[in-house]
C-alpha cells in the first residue's frame, strides 16, 4: 500500500526498453545524437511550438532552478505560492542557480490567486534601487496539494505577469496528471494560456529520471545551455537521458500513465469520501489526495502497511479521534486491489 | 572507426539490465533504497574505506564541481594543470559551484609536478587578505592527455598537498582506465596515497550516466549531500542511478570493460607506432593516444569514416606532410576490426 | 522640515574634525594603522567584550551582508521579520553576500515575537536534505518602524535561536537611538542578552558613513576580513574610515546625538498625539515615528515644505479625511524650530 | 621615507574641505544631492563624453568588480595579465561579483601585448558549450609594474577585443598619473581608444576613499546600480563620497597631484639609476619604480627607516651583492628631500 510518493514508483517497461533499444553503437554526446533530435522535434509537435527551445536535465529541481535562472536576475524577486516547490523543496536551488534572487512568496494556499499576485508585484514597487525588482513568476501544476489550475486561471496569473513586463514559468513535475484532467492540449494549457517556460516533468510518471524544460520564446537557448553546462547537467551520454522522454511520449503513455494515476486517486477518494471523521483538503483533480483523519484510522492503515506522510500532528497521542492530515499520493503502477485494501482498512 | 570519445561508445548491456532488475515495485526515494546501500557498501569495499561518504551523480561536471565545492571556499585558489577537465570543460562549473574560487594554474601540461605544484602554492604566500587564499588541488587520473600518474606521483603531490595543510582532489573520470594501466588496488591509488575525495567515474567506461564522489573523511557528507540537492543532482528516483553503478561493479566489469578500451588503444598505437610521420605526444598508458600524423594521413582517415577530433591544425592546407595531433580515444566497446581498420587506412 | 531619513541629516562637525586629524603623514594601509587600532580597543572597551572581532566597513548594508554571510551557509534559511531591512532595502545583498541562502520571514511586524520565531524554525524541521537548513536568526534595534525591544525580549529571541544552535544577528543601524531609549550598556543589549553579531551603525546618527560588524565570538574573525575584502569592502586608506568612528565614540558624541535625535521625535510625537485624526502606529521610543493622518493634513505639511515619505496611499484622491501613513524620522541635527513649524502647520 | 605604497599617503587638504564643504544642512540620500549631480557632469566634461554612466564606490576593487560583472556573464572568460590586480590583489572579487567568470591569463607581464590577447581569446575558441566563453578584457593602465601603455597600444588592444565582439575594461586605479606621463585627454586615452569601461581611481592619489566607474555606453547604467546596490557599495550619504571627488577634480588638483607623484618616481629613479648593482625592470613612466638592487642596499635603507616592498627574495642571506627587487611608489605628498635622502642612504 504505496501512497507516499510517485516518486516511489517503478519506471514503466516501455521507457527501460526505449533505453535499451538506444544502446546501439556509437551517438554523439551531449544531445547531437539522434534520439534526442526525435525527441525534441516530438516535443515541439506535443506543444504545438515548433520554434521552442527543448533541453533535457535529470531532475526535476534542475529543472526549476535552471528555468527560474534564465528568466531571472539576481537582483530580482520571483513569486511563487508558500508550499511551491521551489521554496520548500529544493534546498534552496532557485537562490544558488539564479544567482540570490529572492523568492517572494504570494497567497497562503498552494493555488496562486490572481489578485493576490498583482497584490505582490505592487509591493515591491517603490524601492526603487533597494528593493528587489520585479522577477518573474512561477507556479505548479499540478499543485503540491492536489489541486488543478484552469486554463483561464493560468491565463489570469499569466495576464498579471504580463502587465508588468514579468514571464511565467510553469512547474509541471506533475503536467501530465494536469493536462488530464483538464482534457487540455499541452499547447492550451502552456503558451496558449501565456506560460513563457515549463518544467515537464517526466520522472514522476514512470521515468527513471528526466524532465524537459521548454522555453516557447529560443531566445535564451544558448543561455540555458551554458547555465545547463555549468550546472553539470549536460548529460554526456545524452542519448539514454533522451531515450526515457521517446520512451515515455510514444503512444500515448505519458497521458495513459498518467489517467492511470488520476483515476487510481479518484478510486482512492471515492473510497475514502463519506467515511466518518475523513474530511479531504480539496475535491482532488490529479494524483494527490490532501485527507483530514482520525489519528485512530492513521493507525490502523500503519499497522497495516501503508506508507504516505502524515502532515500535520504524529501518530502519538492520546485523543483517537484528533484529525491528522494524510498525503496520499498515487502514480500509473498503484495496483486497484492495493486501493481498496487501504479503504478497507481505513473503513475498520 | 569510432574514436572521438568514450563518450560515444554505447553502455554496457549488463549495466542497462541491472536498471532493469531494479525496476521492481516500490522503493524509498532519494537514495534510501537498497540498491543504494548495496552500492555504497561495494565502493566502500573496493576502496577499503568502510567510513568513506559515498555519494552518486550522474555527470562527471557534477561530481567535480561538488567535491571542490566542498573542499573549497570562495575566496581559495584551486590547484590544477592547464589543461585539467575543471579548467577547461566544465564552462566555470568549479567556480560556479564554489561561489567563486579561482583555479590557479600550475604547470604547463597534463601531467603536474610535485616541484610545480609546490613553487605554485608558495607564490599565493605573501599578500595576505589580498591575494586568493590557498585551496584544494585537483589532479586528473588517467590525465587528460592519456597519460597516468604512478602511485608515488601522486603521493608526492599529495605530500606537498598536505604539508601546507591543504586538500587533494583526484578526477577519476578514467580510475579504471588508470588504475587497470598501474595493475593497483583502488586504495593503492587514493587514499593510502594522500588522496582525499574522488570522482569516480563510470559514465564513461560503459554506464549511461553515473559517476560517485567519494570523501574518505566522512565529516563534510552531510554538507555534500545539502550541496548535491541545492545543485539539482540528488536524483528522486535514485535506484536507477545506483543500479548502473552496482552493475558496472559486479562481477568485475568495470576493471574488465577498462583492461579492453585500455588494450584497444595498445593496439591501436602499435599499429601506428613504425609509420612514417607519425609521432605519440606520450606512450599511451590508458585508453587514449594523442598522435601527431601528416595531414594526408588525416584526409585518407577521415575520407574512412573515421571519427576522431584532431586538436591543431585543421585537414584543409596545402602541405600534405604537415602535421597535425590527433586525440584517439578508444573505448570498451571498439571492435579490434576497426582498429585494424584505422591502422590500415592510415598506412595508405 | 527634514523628517525623510537620518541618511539625510549632515556628518557631525567633530567627526569630520576627527578625520582632518587622522590625515597627518603616512600611514598603514587596511586597517593597520594606529586609528584603526584605537577605535578597535574603544569598541572593545565599550562593548566590554575585550576579544570581539571588530570591522569596520562603510554601509549598512555591507555590515548586514557581511555579518550575515558569515553566520550562514548557502544552504540555509535566515530568519527575520517580512519588514527587516535585509529583506526589503538591500536589493538581495543577504542572498548575494551568503551565496543564495534564503529569508525566511517570521511574524507580521517589525517586530520578531520568540514564539513565533519558534514556530517559524520548528516549521522547517521535517524535510532533511529537501527543505533550506535552519539559520542564523536577525532582529533589527531599533526596528524599521520605530519599535525597541527590550533587553528581555532579546535575550528571548535569543533563547530560542540558541535552543536550536542558532547564531543571533542584531542590524544596529539605529544601535544608539535604541541603547538611549532603554538606558542601557552596549553589553546589556547585546552580548549579554545573547546577541552574537551586530552591525553597529553610525552613518544615520553623524557620520559620512562608516559601521562596525562585531563578533562576539572571534573565531570567525579572518573568514570576516576575506569576505570583506573580497566583497570589496576593504577600505586601503583605513584610517578615514577608523577617524570617523573614532570621532563619533569620543566624548559620548554618539549618545548625545541619539538623544538629541530621539528627544526630537519625542517632541514630535507629543506635538502630534492628540490633533485630530492623528493616530500612531506605536508610541515611538527611537527616533522615528510612524504616524497615521488626514490627507488634508499631509498637504498642508507638503505644501509647507515637510519632506518625508507616505508610505500607505497618496496624497492624490477626493476624500481630505482618509488617513494615509507617514514615516517621520527626526536625526540629531534636527532644529526644535522645525519640529515645531510641524505640528503647527499639521495643526493647520 | 615612504615608498610602500600610495595608499599610505595622505589625502589632499583640499579634498577633505570639499567633504566639509558638503556638510551643510540635509541633502538627499543615495546619490540624489546636488554635490552627486555637479561630479557626474564634471566627469562627463572631462572624458567628454556627456552620456556617460558614471557611478561612485570607495574602494577600487569595487570598482573593478562591478564593471567587470556587468560587462560579463558567469559562464565567460575574463582576459587580463597574470599580475593584475583583479587576478592578484582582490582575493577573487571578481570571480564573486561576476558569479563565477573565470580569469584567462594572457602573456607573462605586466603589460598585455595585442597578439597575446588574439591568441589567448582565439584559444577559448573551439569548445562549444563545454569551455569558458569569451568575456571582456581588463588592462590596467598605469600598470601593476610601473609601465603605461600608449593610446596606440590600448587602440590595439581594444582592437583586438573588439574584433571578437568583446569589451575592453581600464583598471585606471592609476588613472591620472598614467594620463599625465602620456600628456593625454581623457577621451584620448578611453572611448577614443575603444575603452568602454574605466574604474577611475582617486584614492591613491589623493583621496581619502573615492573610484567612479564610467561606462561609455550607459545602457547598463541601471544594471551597474543594482550590482552596486546589492553589492553594499552604495552610500546613504553619497554627497561625501561626491564630495571628495570633486575635490579631487576642482582647479585640475587631480593632475597636479599626479605629476608631483610621477616627478617624485622620476627624481628617485634618476638617483638610482647609475649605482652600481641598480637595474630598472623598466623605465618607470607613473608614480612606480621597480628595480633590482644587491641585498647590502636593502640593508641599509632598511636599517635608516625606509620603508618599502620587497618582492623577490628577503634581506636575511649571506649575499651582500645578491639582487633583490625593490617596489617603489611615490605619492603626490612625498618630499623630495626624502627621496634624496633614500637615494644618498642607497648610495651608500
Amino acid at each position: 500500500m504505496q501512497f507516499a510518493s510517485d516518486n516511489a514508483g517503478p519506471a514503466h517497461p516501455a521507457v527501460l526498453e526505449a533505453m535499451t533499444a538506444a544502446n546501439d553503437g556509437y551517438a554523439s554526446p551531449y544531445g547531437a545524437d539522434e534520439v534526442t533530435a526525435r525527441v525534441t522535434a516530438r516535443l515541439r509537435e506535443i506543444f504545438e511550438a515548433p520554434e521552442a527551445a527543448v533541453h533535457l536535465v535529470a531532475t526535476g529541481t534542475a529543472a526549476n532552478a535552471l528555468a527560474l535562472a534564465t528568466l531571472a536576475q539576481p537582483w530580482q524577486a520571483i513569486f511563487c505560492t508558500p508550499v511551491a516547490h521551489v521554496q520548500e523543496d529544493e534546498c534552496n536551488a532557485p537562490e544558488f542557480y539564479s544567482g540570490g534572487a529572492k523568492l517572494a512568496l504570494v497567497g497562503e494556499s498552494d493555488r496562486m490567486q490572481a489578485d493576490d499576485l498583482r497584490a505582490a508585484i505592487a509591493a515591491e514597487e517603490s524601492r526603487g534601487v533597494h528593493g528587489p525588482q520585479r522577477g518573474p513568476v512561477s507556479i505548479t501544476q499540478a499543485t503540491e496539494r492536489g489541486g488543478v489550475y484552469s486554463v483561464d486561471e493560468i491565463a489570469a496569473l499569466a495576464g498579471v505577469a504580463h502587465d508588468y513586463g514579468l514571464k511565467l514559468h510553469l512547474d509541471g513535475a506533475r503536467f501530465a496528471n494536469a493536462l488530464v484532467a483538464l482534457n487540455a492540449r499541452p499547447a492550451e494549457m502552456t503558451w496558449k494560456a501565456g506560460v513563457d517556460a515549463v518544467s515537464f516533468g517526466a520522472s514522476k510518471n514512470g521515468c527513471p529520471g528526466v524532465e524537459a524544460v521548454i522555453l516557447f520564446d529560443p531566445s535564451a537557448a544558448w543561455e540555458f545551455e551554458l547555465r545547463r553546462k555549468r550546472g553539470g547537467h549536460l548529460f554526456s551520454k545524452h542519448r539514454y537521458l533522451a531515450a526515457q522522454m521517446e520512451g515515455y511520449l510514444a503512444d500515448g503513455l505519458w497521458l495513459e500513465s498518467a489517467r492511470r494515476a488520476n483515476a487510481a486517486c479518484a478510486r482512492l477518494a471515492d473510497g475514502l469520501r463519506d467515511l466518518p471523521g475523513v474530511e479531504f483538503l480539496q475535491e482532488p483533480r490529479a494524483n494527490m489526495l490532501f485527507a483530514r483523519m482520525p489519528r485512530a484510522m492513521h493507525r490502523r492503515l500503519h499497522e497495516a502497511g501503508a506508507r504516505y506522510y502524515v502532515w500535520e500532528g504524529t501518530l502519538e497521542g492520546d485523543d483517537p479521534d484528533e484529525p491528522l492530515t494524510a498525503r496520499l499520493v498515487c502514480d500509473w503502477a498503484l495496483p486497484e486491489a492495493e486501493i481498496d485494501r487501504f479503504t478497507e482498512v481505513a473503513r475498520g
